[in-house]
């Protein structure tokens, strides 16, 4: 019957955190997929969608160059391409498990997703505009612009040279098989794999290429980790993603049957590849190793589970800490900065048995 | 241009929180209706939906009664009908906020939604079946069925008689001027205003009169208030909504500008009507009445808004709380019960300007 149709429809929605500007998470604990579909991808925006007009299929390389083209999206999209799978996660994901807590969007887990894009490397770009000497910086612009502590900008932000130049670097025109969504960053959108999701520049507009170090409020303002509450001394920019991890099943303070049950979760990291993950049910008194489905590939997420029987009238807290292969793990306790980025302590949920 | 229509559909989402079974809270901070609309109206549910037959359409009426009827849907929907506004907000709405935490659905405070329902009394239908003397109590049986520990069950809840017959307990076929939503109850629903939600069950099967006390998983173990974490001593059934708010605006730890702003938000209560809601921006020091928008209405919430001056370079603790007319407050602190009822301490959130 038609009304038992409609029961069907039983599915996740993006966690709504803002909507001026828009602001929501991937349902991140009912995803299976390895692509987070478009319309599940977390949303992160400084300022409202930018307006779109012919001008905004245009992409131009100046600066520090020694011949300047703005290219047409007709013709980047029939450039030499490379797809690359990764994950894009906002330097403020779990934001709000920091202790003391910090202001700013509080996301839980989901500000992460995993995407397939398809782009041009920014390399073959620069290969056709060349560089001058004593170029260090390319600043990369969005169109999307607002009111920053009562000054006009648009979003900004800027990579070290060398790191522009890496091949893994590109100018991508496609998510997951189709053009960008106006909501991801149509016409063009740079991605940074294994960076956090502030240098994928949305909408992207002009690339400037500078020989001095670029200051912006997205740069050196916001997108910084300031270890101190009340000064900003010992300042470091947010870069590469941390080695983390997601318990995705079961929920934190689930109630659950006896039995056979299944934890089971994410792990990635910025830079190398998971290596291992362990899971304790003891409170990290004993850690044992998890099954990682699949090869670890690099600037992916990598799933894992682990099979336990849970006894009758009990609670555990589990914990789950991934380990890649730059010899990093996570903490036992994230690194606090007031700005509240990059937090990859270890995961943790408890849960009762009945 | 096309572009441009997509970037405005910015609109909220029913916040996940499991589904299976399907556990959804309403965006309630980003809510200006009166109606909730019913798919944003939150979900909560114990078992699968239930299959829909054409036996649904019958309501039976049996047990101490004087004449077992059972009705048709066409007969029902031709009755006298009366149209009630109605909050209905879940007995664990706001549980993750309770310290000790406690295990359960982690709700935040969307798991309350507002609507308009229309039915028959049920003293109505009463009046057709008659009463035996002698009977107590009246149960209400769902179609929902699943099995809980080890017990294969229908969601069942009982009301006093003297409750069920009061005027204000309908048996609802239309929610929001529209038939209700096979997610909400098709084709018939209970509403029981002024009680928390498990009382108004959905997809209402059989009305069975008893002269005994009814107990069953959903009425004497859940749905009752445990003060102690290792033992049932002192338990008292859930049943009326407490005083109670939300801070809608500002979000929690949001950074904003300085000057003037408005802090708004929701009040209810289950029984009489909030006559106040007292605003303080200095963390419960000092208190301010918000203006309260409308006249208040019985079983409906009400809006309130507080304008102020945020000065640049503070943070602010804000803490809300409303009064009702049978002298009720929200207090400081929340009263603890092992399985997460009831939450109503007074809503706070900190702000940053910058």
């Amino acid at each position: 019957m038609l009304q038992s149709d409609k029961f069907k429809k039983i599915k996740p929605h993006l966690i709504t955190r803002s909507l001026k500007p828009e602001n929501q998470e991937t349902p991140i604990h009912f995803l299976e997929n390895r692509q987070t579909p478009s319309a599940l991808t977390y949303r992160r925006n400084h300022f409202n969608y930018p307006p779109f007009t012919n001008q905004s299929y245009n992409l131009t390389i100046t600066g520090s160059v020694k011949t300047p083209i703005t290219f047409h999206y007709n013709q980047i999209i029939s450039l030499p391409s490379r797809i690359v799978t990764s994950v894009l996660e906002c330097s403020g994901n779990k934001r709000s498990y920091f202790e003391p807590k910090v202001y700013g969007e509080q996301w839980k887990d989901g500000a992460i997703s995993q995407g397939t894009w398809t782009g041009v490397p920014l390399s073959y770009l620069f290969s056709k505009t060349g560089i001058k000497t004593g170029a260090s910086e390319v600043v990369f612009q969005g169109e999307d612009f607002g009111v920053k502590k009562g000054k006009h900008v648009h979003f900004e932000r800027s990579l070290p040279l060398e790191k522009a130049l890496a091949g893994d670097v590109v100018v991508v025109w496609a998510h997951n098989q189709k053009p960008i969504s106006p909501k991801h960053g149509f016409p063009f959108r740079l991605i940074v794999p294994g960076w956090y999701g502030m240098a994928s520049v949305k909408w992207l507009k002009t690339i400037r290429v500078v020989d001095h170090p670029f200051s912006g409020p997205f740069q050196t303002d916001d997108y910084v980790y300031y270890p101190h509450k009340n000064n900003n001394e010992e300042a470091v920019p947010v870069t590469v993603s941390h080695v983390n991890s997601i318990i995705q099943q079961p929920l934190d303070r689930q109630i659950l049957q006896p039995g056979q049950h299944e934890i089971k979760g994410l792990a990635w990291t910025g830079e190398g590849v998971v290596i291992s993950v362990e899971v304790s049910v003891d409170d990290g008194g004993t850690w044992k190793p998890a099954t990682l489905h699949g090869q670890p590939r690099q600037f992916q997420w990598i799933k894992w589970s682990y099979s336990i029987v849970f006894e009758k009238n009990r609670e555990y807290s589990i914990k789950v800490r991934a380990y890649d292969s730059n010899g990093h793990l996570q903490p036992d306790t994230a690194f606090w900065n007031r700005k509240g980025y990059g937090y990859n302590a270890v995961s943790q949920i408890k849960i009762k048995v009945e």
